[in-house]
């Protein structure tokens, strides 16, 4: 998807309405009109780029070095508990609209808005081959 | 928690065995024991912060500039058709360990890690009202 054809870069544009909760030079931060939990929060840069990888180092550290204060100031408005950050890359892990975004999610003890962790254990050995594989990716 | 006796840091320190995938002067990289998919890595500053807004922007910056570079080794590595970026804020938001830490979770069409996204509408007049109160907040 190209940038003209981003709902998001028209959102920056302001050529659709949103609720805005922050913007300066670099992010642009927004409510989910769908959310997952009330104060749901999208962070995102002003700058087109589909997914975290794509994004130019230096900016990616620009954009996330605002995200500790928004996601407090999110967690106090909506007197949360905790908080997510989740940013979804590919449709196979959900990311919907092709700007990258990060999402922010008020949580409370037994919302159950994510209450699945499906976590398991590696076979002997496979651990060490992975974190290999992944090493020389780098 | 003190740093003192976080796991984390004690993994940091090489006190505790792990499977490192990446480090610097900044940040630790290595693969969750107990992964929710093949390849689950942790990205974790070595400077101890509970918090993603305990963590001063500066830093959280300079962790997060690493982040796309992992996601894409751990994504190319796994053969991902995408990956989720999880940083869980607080027990109520399932973080169990008390430093600052970003899941990076390889993901394949249709293999149900997170399948439940369960948004809603607010009734109306609502997101304003919320948005108001986060910028208040800010």
């Amino acid at each position: 998807m190209s940038a003209g054809d981003c709902i998001f870069c028209k959102m920056v544009a302001g050529q659709i309405p949103v609720a805005r909760v922050y913007e300066d030079e670099i992010v642009f931060a927004f409510l989910d009109i769908g959310p997952i939990s009330d104060g749901h929060t999208l962070v995102i840069p002003k700058q087109h780029f589909e997914k975290l990888h794509d994004c130019p180092p230096e900016l990616l550290g620009e954009v996330a070095s605002r995200l500790g204060r928004i996601a407090g100031a999110v967690a106090a408005a909506m007197n949360a508990d905790g908080y997510n950050l989740l940013c979804n890359n590919g449709r196979a892990a959900g990311q919907l609209i092709e700007h990258l975004h990060f999402h922010i999610v008020p949580r409370n003890v037994g919302d159950g808005v994510f209450d699945r962790w499906p976590s398991y254990k590696y076979p002997h050995g496979k651990i060490e081959k992975i974190a290999d594989k992944i090493r020389e990716n780098l």
